[in-house]
């Protein structure tokens, strides 16, 4: 078997991946929308969905308030911007949603974070929340932890900082995390995670993943030491894709947090590599699809019996 | 020492870098605001940002006025940009503070320079300022060197060219340096800098740096003859970032300006070498992350046995 000839992360990469044949229709690899940016930040849900396109998605849609929506579309023209943060009914049409990235603190956004992160958990819509999504969720996590979808494994991860972690236990546990022995934060992120019912990856130097199930597993691959920003919004793009796609195959969540912090790690780690100290997120960004295509099987181009 | 065979200009940036390890969050490695930028010139403040990321800072955050800040947003998704020159409640925020690069003269912007300098200074916060900030410190001096902190090693830097310095000898030591031979310049920064206790960074054909207790020094490493608009602001960016860096190490803030001189020159005459007289300032932009990978220590990954 070709796959165990392969570091074990990488094989976690490439158990997720759809395969390719020509029956595929534009979208079956994946529609996946981004809510976030503001008027200051602009570059957070442009690095989070051009990474979606990068690791194979087929459509990137960016919900981004007006004043920043022509500055994303600008950014690249692979990506479907809309102006305006709520995506409305557009919602139903996405696999997976990703809300947070530059979302900024305004109560209006908030609340349409608010309201996206209900309706995903109503249709079960694979969902990665991150960044100010996470402050909303914080403020309103009995409302948001009682949603009706309550099952072990619930499509949904939360991708939390250290200090955004440390704002959610506070609030959640009254426990803080900032700064303590990974032994206290492992501890605390599992309790969190099954008081949730949530999974949570936790970025740190090491990354933590909990499963709803109060089950943590720890990652930590070689990265760079650099954290310029911009690489938490490619992580939360590459996470979002990586759930979709577990959910359509038997490959456990585990595995897309293991998959996606190796793949990000990586990226990163090739980018400082090439470029020093001086990389930034667009370095990042374009390590994405030659990394993908080095743990990829060989593109031979397809037979398909069936075709016509 | 390996530091011992490098040209000493690259030992002193050398002395400056950050070490890189897993323990580092994103902002350890500076979080700086650039002041400017105006209808008029959007490029100046772009470069000055841009810069600082390449040369190895984690966040850049650019406060503008509204009708300029939609095309800094665009030159590159790194930038956070605010679309109000003000910055406000954001510079304490800031590790580093640069005011000046693309202002322009408008009575409400230099009241919005002069303001974020007084801050700077009564939170000795890291400032350099440059360009057209020096207007209004020309106009002002004397309420701005009066300024609560005095001692001698202030992290302030101004970094005139030949005729803004000349318009603050004139203002303040009533003394023309323009076209003057090179000791009367000389004694005449010295002075400057005494009198208004700020340390000056004289660009020219040979820099001139002067700290605040009037000792000069003079920086003439190899650089390009070509003048094309946007090194200033590329250099002012770059000191910002070894200043704060200074500000962190027993690292002198002489060894800042000698860094800095050294950098961009070589970046510029890398930019004429490769590109010939029709280089650009993104022509040296794009030379500042591979120069820093070549005087930086070579990257193996980081091991920290605290990791966890």
């Amino acid at each position: 078997d070709i796959l165990s000839d392969l570091p074990y992360t990488m094989e976690a990469v490439r158990r997720l991946l759809p395969e390719l044949t020509t029956a595929l229709r534009k979208g079956n690899c994946g529609r996946l929308g981004v809510v976030g940016g503001s008027v200051e930040y602009t570059g957070a849900p442009f690095y989070a969905a051009i990474s979606m396109l990068k690791v194979g998605a087929d459509l990137a849609h960016v919900f981004t308030p007006d004043d920043a929506a022509a500055v994303v579309k600008g950014y690249a023209p692979e990506l479907i911007v809309h102006p305006e943060l709520d995506p409305g009914h557009w919602q139903q049409r996405m696999d997976a949603m990703l809300v947070g990235p530059g979302l900024g603190r305004e109560e209006k956004s908030l609340q349409v974070a608010h309201d996206v992160i209900v309706e995903a958990q109503r249709r079960a819509q694979p969902l990665v929340v991150d960044a100010d999504g996470l402050v909303i969720l914080t403020e309103r996590w009995e409302s948001l932890s009682a949603a009706p979808v309550h099952k072990a494994e619930l499509p949904i991860i939360l991708t939390p900082n250290a200090v955004e972690m440390d704002r959610l236990a506070m609030q959640v546990l009254q426990v803080s995390t900032l700064g303590k022995p990974w032994e206290e934060v492992r501890l605390a992120v599992s309790k969190l995670a099954a008081r949730l019912k949530m999974n949570i990856f936790l970025k740190g130097p090491t990354d933590m993943f909990a499963t709803a199930d109060g089950k943590v597993r720890l990652y930590d691959a070689e990265g760079s030491a650099r954290r310029p920003g911009g690489i938490g919004d490619i992580l939360s793009g590459v996470i979002a894709v990586f759930l979709l796609w577990s959910t359509r195959s038997d490959v456990p969540l585990h595995t897309v947090a293991e998959a996606a912090s190796f793949f990000v790690r990586e990226a990163a780690r090739r980018a400082h590599e090439q470029i020093g100290r001086g990389m930034t997120a667009s370095d990042v960004v374009a390590q994405v699809a030659p990394l993908m295509k080095t743990i990829d099987k060989p593109y031979e181009g397809v037979y398909d019996a069936n075709k016509l």
